[in-house]
């Protein structure tokens, strides 16, 4: 790489600001000087340094470009539009409906491996990328373009601990110090010191760069993967760089240009602009393709009608049975594996484990990141504390990336702990992630064929487990389809249907008991698929029973099983009263919390009374 | 201080020890271990450093104190029995229903301001107060005691770096470094150089010292309020401390002791315990309590019918004429207070206003923290960003803080941006918080009413606000009571009732005037109040209407309105037809968003003419 003619590369950077003010300007929206400040290190990387087929951009070895300040989208399409992946007039479709060029990158774009846009998620994603690199032997590097402003995420520093301590130095954070944020100054403003500081306490080598001097920035870039520590490479840029009447400015950030400020932009950058002259450096090497194939089927399940297994044990013994079987299974835990028994499979699989330890949004970003690699991977925590990474399973979902969670200690059954523990919004929650599977298991039967069917769905899948052991009701044949729903307990003569999954299918069943020795007939239903719901096993079970449902869940009242079934049967006729939890829970023993909380047998027995 | 007897203080530690190992074995579980490890920490503070009246835990000078290793909750309580504030006895109803010394500590208790238990949260919380005490001029000081494993949540850096920012020396964090995490080592060990080098890039004051040597943190804490750092005491401890059998032992976390190990656990400490005579340091002064009370009334707004309004420039709007009037009034941002209009108010009131940086966990984390100090908090962000803090916000419901937040750029409607600056979610997740309000208006005059009772409304509420202008449909005189809907078309010979808020009104009140030109009349409700709904209202105008409603969202269709209004009002006979947005969208202009995803006015004519 020493026969690198900087002054091309200077070129192809000043052509990469034309295209992004250009692409702005026609969208009438956008963030031309994010663009500025970082294309000469975006023009380095892609045409003097990162090695990746530009005719097929998911070839399995290319290295990986993340550009984790995803509002410099214009940027990034101008660089694979000059690889020649595209024509550059398409830039000028920026943000149009219908063009996948849209405001933020989405892997709708083969060159895009997950969303970004919302700020501080990409190294998180780098840092499974780098891992998976590892498991499959593989020499590509990850590279993470990140802002000076959204290194105040507290992503971005579980990512950077992780990085350290797993001595990635296939990975290369590259931080774009332009020093004005949105609204003001970023809080550090040009201190390469202090984000050196920062990195290095997170066991990180740093580089302190002039971000728009080409020579310097390929030179540190040519000692990348030496030592044992990953990189990051601290540039002082400035936002809107190159332009004389941006350069430095404030109140410019997400402005395009008007058409007589973009020509006279355009003219200052033109004379040395230089288009269609890069050259990108091969993929590093030809090591095969790890095999991310599934399986002809997976191993049965063993166990007996009465046993007493909780649903967490169960998903626990479910990734060790798949994952014997299938190499894509992954596992990763937030230093709770004892609890989530996802243990089981880190003791039997250590290499296609991490241990992510208390940090819920870097477990679900590295478990993207190895997601997006052609793995899947499941990432387990106490299911409320998926709401730690809310942002990270939403932007998974807009990546329609292949992401496995499984929660476990949900609802006031996990007893004296108390509600911090609780989960008790996350099916609220997790339904309303784009594209998502919503699935709850109420015995390890069905808890171990959902683990199945989850490594078979593509997008976010989400598995609610229990703490409780619970009794096994189904025999080791029956089959669990997402989306369906099964009937437990069901007579002509029904008058209420009640709908239930986990710890509260129990209680229904110990209701239907109850009510037959007094004469009354309720049918029983296990929604086990919560979204998407069996919409016509409940309707035609419902119909029976003059439209009049009950569904009782251990969790809050807003969002969760009730809301679904009414919000998608309430228009055919369907009557739903709901039995949640409707305030704030304390500690005290399981069978007393559902009690008191309104969700027991019990309450079960008054409602359908009520009602019948 | 110097005449602390250090031996006193020791033998209190001690006693706090049996007390966590006696309450835990009551109660059959819990984290004696994680008690043990601190529990020289928390007898020095409680009863050599700390300056507060433990006959009244809620004095407004006193020293604050945060267990953000909220499992060690038994330790506290002990500490607060000791100092006399109830009988030690009450200690053996640890975890038991009925009882408020609960699994993890919630504000139940008068010596708990913040719910803990989710761990990493603690930190921000004590930002938010010692900037409080900063504007109160008061000279309290903030204690937070965290253990080694939560310090790889990002939510503690994001806090530590505003703290290093602002250089708040009126705070203090003690790091328990006891080495074991719940289900292996910590990643850091005893390593507290690796430690002390992240909190000094941070920008704080370090000091390293020996957990258990009474000596030397009373030493170190002597020091306390130096210089012009926040300082973090790093403590080298042992999990289990003092108990010759539990002392540094893997295995061991979260487990109470049977009761012959408990015995023979507190037949080693109980020779050096001493019960009963610790004497607190009283509050550090006596100054004035701030004035945390509302004023009588707000100053009107001024607005015209047919002016164009967005919602977020209303929330600004409003911040400053309350804000100007209400002393409780403060407002917090995360580099987006130009979007948010938030602007306004820190313009107006800057020593009021707090930017934290594009950082929502630590933007809510403060903010709670504020609330706790009887400030009355906007916090405002892009909507779903603060899906990033829907742990603080769940947790800040766990605490019923009195927590304001603002989330604007909901839906599709923001356009070009794209899905990942979308709020599509903030309804469901918001709607899941224990005692929430949600609220959703759609003019000017609506949202700032809203903004006004929100202020006024206790507990989490959380204003959803719209980046297109919209007209004023209100006059000045409206009232907005939260609970409340608004009727704004209806007749006789409606055929359907139309339930809608934020841009989608105007869509429903343009389809009501295209029905009516076919001769199809609709009723139009403007369900600004989401959580609680007026089911009354909306009852009444479906019953109207043959029980026929239509609800229309900028927002996925799980969790949102049509899931709020099924799930109340499908038991009463009312068919809910929901018209959300059902697909990942994409970038495009607002209106070709809200035609293609099925929002608009012709969207629902055309439902409105199948259904009737």
């Amino acid at each position: 790489m020493n026969d690198i003619d900087t002054e091309i590369i200077k070129g192809i950077a000043n052509q990469l600001r034309i295209h992004s003010i250009a692409a702005t300007t026609a969208a009438g929206s956008g963030h031309p000087t994010s663009c500025c400040s970082a294309a000469d290190l975006v023009a380095a990387l892609f045409f003097g340094h990162m090695r990746y087929d530009p005719k097929n951009p998911r070839y399995h070895n290319n290295d990986r470009f993340i550009l984790s300040k995803g509002h410099a989208a214009p940027l990034l399409y101008a660089a694979w539009a000059e690889t020649g992946l595209f024509p550059v007039e398409e830039l000028l479709k920026l943000r149009q409906f219908g063009s996948d060029l849209e405001g933020h990158p989405t892997p709708r774009l083969s060159f895009v491996d997950v969303a970004t846009g919302s700020l501080g998620q990409g190294l998180g994603v780098g840092v499974g990328m780098a891992l998976c690199a590892r498991l499959d032997s593989l020499d590509y590097r990850t590279y993470v373009l990140m802002g000076d402003g959204e290194c105040s995420e507290g992503a971005v520093w579980e990512a950077a601990s992780l990085a350290g301590l797993n001595q990635l130095n296939n990975l290369v954070a590259v931080v774009d110090v332009n020093r004005l944020g949105q609204s003001e100054a970023a809080p550090l403003g040009h201190n390469l010191g202090a984000f050196k500081e920062r990195f290095e306490a997170f066991g990180w080598r740093t580089e302190e760069i002039d971000g728009h001097d080409l020579e310097e920035i390929l030179e540190v870039l040519a000692a990348v993967g030496l030592g044992n520590q990953p990189l990051v490479i601290l540039a002082k840029t400035l936002k809107g760089a190159g332009i004389s009447f941006l350069q430095d400015k404030e109140g410019w950030h997400g402005k395009p240009l008007s058409k007589d400020e973009a020509a006279r932009a355009i003219a200052e950058l033109q004379p040395t602009a230089k288009s269609g002259i890069g050259q990108p450096i091969p993929a590093p090497s030809q090591l095969p393709a790890p095999a991310n194939t599934a399986p002809a089927a997976y191993p049965p399940t063993a166990y007996k009608v009465g046993d007493l297994v909780a649903t967490r044990e169960a998903f626990g013994n479910a990734l060790v049975r798949i994952g014997a079987v299938d190499q894509r299974i992954v596992a990763l835990d937030g230093d709770t594996k004892n609890s989530t028994y996802s243990e089981k499979f880190f003791k039997k699989f250590p290499e296609r484990s991490t241990e992510c330890f208390i940090a819920e949004q870097n477990l679900v970003g590295v478990a993207t990141g190895f997601a997006v690699r052609g793995k899947v991977p499941f990432a387990s925590t106490f299911a409320t504390f998926f709401s730690r990474a809310y942002d990270q399973v939403r932007v998974a979902g807009i990546s329609q990336a292949n992401l496995k969670l499984a929660g476990s200690h949900v609802g006031v059954s996990i007893g004296e702990d108390g509600p911090s523990q609780m989960g008790l919004e996350d099916l609220a929650m997790m339904r309303a992630v784009a594209g998502s599977t919503v699935l709850y298991p109420s015995d390890a039967v069905s808890a171990e064929k959902l683990v199945d069917q989850m490594a078979a769905q593509p997008g976010v899948c989400f598995l609610r487990t229990s703490r409780p052991k619970t009794a096994v009701l189904y025999s080791n044949e029956e089959p669990f389809p997402i989306g369906g729903a099964k009937v437990l307990r069901q007579d002509g003569s029904d008058k209420v249907t009640v709908v239930a999954a986990g710890v509260t299918l129990y209680e229904a069943l110990k209701a239907a008991d109850a009510l037959k020795g007094e004469g009354i007939g309720i049918t029983v239903i296990d929604a086990y698929s919560i979204k998407p719901l069996a919409k016509d096993v409940i309707l035609a079970a419902a119909q029976k029973t003059g439209n009049v449902v009950v569904t009782v869940e251990d969790h809050y009242a807003e969002g969760g099983l009730g809301d679904a079934v009414a919000g998608e049967l309430s228009a055919a006729g369907v009557k739903v009263h709901k039995l949640a939890v409707r305030e704030l829970p304390r500690s005290g023993k399981p069978e007393e919390l559902l009690a008191h909380y309104g969700i027991d047998a019990n309450a079960i027995v008054k409602k359908v009374k009520e009602l019948s």
